[in-house]
């Protein structure tokens, strides 16, 4: 393949996570060494920075910050939902996205994002080629969610579920300090795939972590759950329940919808919690056992706390933005960079190239031969698959006491 | 002042801290080391414990476990909610104790917690003084509220005050990454006092914190903290509010409450969203603005974050532990450990004591002058006093992958 000489593009998109920095932080750093790359951009608000013309020179910023980008959660360059239409239907962002790449010499594109991410690099790539403009197009995998298909998992989900894990076994202790009973519910995130809830199943292989986990991969039953949780109640004086916020009964409705019947029914609580999950079911619980309740959401400190890093993942992270680059400069184009672990006791992951076509739009949900047999927990298969992800603590630099992150000055680019 | 041979029972008391177990270890460690002690006791549930005969034989620990104290969090023996009658309308629990302490030879009584807990051991040691039995009394101080009297500050503020501060400023960068503007509403501890939601003005002292601080010191407006919010957001598109679970209107009606009333007026946004403070103010924020509102409560976490403690508050609650016994062995009785801060640019922080008499059921507030003049900020007089606490990073070591708590084996004594 011949050696292909142009600017570069890296856009962040979706749900930041608390390493796809430090996936930026291998592109640029990479694509800054490349002597055919002849400039770096930065686009702000991914695909839609490109659109608007907002593209930050890296070159102008300063090493020691671009460094920091490794340990610097959520998306330094601003992150964008927004799906591209089909070529077929509406021309007119492919046109504009011609139009810049041809203005700033665009000759490689790195997208940071998820399935849909993963769409619209396919369709960019799709589009340039039978427009006749060479440009080498590669996926860079994010999110903490884990779903996307073709990777062994994403750049984003060691953070979160080391997080979670550990948050989880310090609730342990604390939920259970007094004498009194209590029943403690806690909400992770995920809506349709329950890898990040299965984290706390880590906490659980260390005796500290919830009795029972339920993700949205198997209908919840609500009968069934406030039985189990009465009678682990009265045996052990305290709970503590696991639960994706996606979780669904067997029609299909969400959990989380449950308040507002619930609030027609009953008024002998006071309030009624509506809202999440969590204090839906934490409201639901109460009714039902008499017991005290606490509902905890983690919220966006679990896809944030880059202060609890796993080291495994930042560094993965980073790789995964270094070959995007490396490999686009060999000449491929259209793939999204993955991870295949091999097999064995030691953990070890190569990367490998998965096409962009059989990535997009496409859902990894966790196998039900992962799950025990109750539904209510992980088994070793899920244990042997996640503890390798967590290894290793990585955080920022501490100064005075808070972390430092990683401060870019986004110089606009003009031409 | 003679030698008192005689065994010593520890107590934790009140709301469990990430460093409350800090204090532990060096109560225990030193009650270790010292001759005239002649058995080390823990109290299963504090002063419940010791009226229950739940003792723990502390010499049967291991070393390395009661070393692991310092970095696990929460009440490694448990905690307590028990407020001790006065003597003089009900003397039950007081000849209890005389006889539990008379049984087991306990000489010394060393208790770990917050106001009510000083007030239960100021009427012990009146009490014990009173019937003529010697019983050297120690209050160690703990509480993330940082509301004791008497102290410069409290151990497990710290702690509780870098968590606070990181998770805001890790909040800060996922808030902004659309460029659909936000409003953050974070919910921090504190029902009376202020401290920790002062806590998130250090963020903002690094450009990465709240817009608008509100504690419980000042009474607050709903309409001129919505008029606040709205300018702030059309001007930068996004807003983050770090208020305490505990603000109230200038009736001393809780804002929390609002819930309530708003249910009754308002349909227009489905789902009423009552319970917590965050969760009631993004409600009627969401409202007024037409903005994207997220409510984040820290809940339990900001108090059991050991993995992200300061290290200046772990290292001050084992000394505090510490010279209590060692005050006790001295001949002092029916004192709290406090800290003293020395005049002068470098942090520096000497033990003294002061009589329980001072410091039972009174409460310390932020004072007026530390917040600005709108009372929507902290300003540097607050950032003078806070910094110092949170310096330096302690946490459990992890093994594979997670914390290591300490495994205490809590073999109950027996006489």
């Amino acid at each position: 393949m011949s050696e292909l000489k142009g600017a570069c593009v890296f856009g962040q998109s979706g749900g930041p996570t608390s390493v796809i920095n430090a996936s930026a932080a291998g592109v640029f750093q990479e694509a800054l060494k490349q002597g055919c790359i002849t400039k770096v951009y930065g686009a702000a608000h991914g695909i839609k920075g490109v659109l608007d013309e907002k593209l930050y020179d890296i070159e102008k910023e300063d090493f020691s910050e671009l460094e920091l980008l490794k340990t610097t959660p959520s998306s330094a360059l601003g992150s964008v939902r927004y799906k591209l239409k089909s070529a077929e239907d509406d021309e007119t962002d492919y046109k504009r996205l011609l139009e810049v790449f041809k203005k700033y010499g665009v000759r490689y594109f790195f997208y940071n994002g998820g399935n849909d991410s993963m769409d619209t690099c396919n369709k960019i790539s799709k589009y340039m080629l039978k427009a006749g403009y060479e440009c080498r197009v590669m996926g860079v995998p994010k999110t903490i969610d884990n779903d996307l298909w073709g990777t062994d998992h994403c750049p984003g989900y060691g953070s979160a579920a080391k997080y979670i894990a550990t948050s989880t076994m310090e609730v342990y202790q604390d939920a259970r300090v007094y004498d009194r009973g209590t029943i403690t519910i806690l909400e992770i995130m995920g809506r349709n795939a329950g890898w990040l809830t299965a984290a706390a199943s880590l906490a659980a292989s260390r005796g500290a972590g919830p009795d029972l986990i339920y993700l949205p991969e198997m209908a919840f039953d609500l009968d069934n759950y406030l039985q189990r949780v009465s009678d682990i109640y009265k045996k052990n004086n305290y709970v503590i329940i696991a639960a994706s916020e996606g979780i669904m009964d067997k029609d299909g409705k969400y959990i989380s919808e449950y308040g507002s019947d619930l609030a027609k029914m009953k008024d002998s609580f006071g309030h009624s919690q509506l809202g999440g999950l969590a204090a839906t079911l934490a409201d639901i619980t109460k009714q039902s056992t008499g017991a005290k309740v606490r509902a905890i959401e983690f919220s966006l400190l679990q896809r944030c706390a880059a202060h609890l890093g796993s080291k495994t993942d930042v560094d993965e992270a980073y790789l995964a933005g270094q070959m995007a680059v490396r490999y686009a400069v060999e000449g491929k184009t259209d793939y999204m960079v993955a991870f295949e672990r091999e097999e064995g006791a030691a953990y070890k992951c190569n990367i490998r190239l998965v096409k962009l076509d059989d990535v997009a739009n496409k859902e990894k949900k966790i196998p039900r031969e992962w799950i025990n047999e109750e539904g209510t927990g992980m088994n070793e298969q899920y244990l042997r698959y996640a503890f390798p992800l967590v290894q290793g603590e990585s955080r920022p630099p501490f100064e005075n006491g808070l972390p430092r992150f990683a401060k870019l000055k986004k110089v606009l680019a003009s031409i």
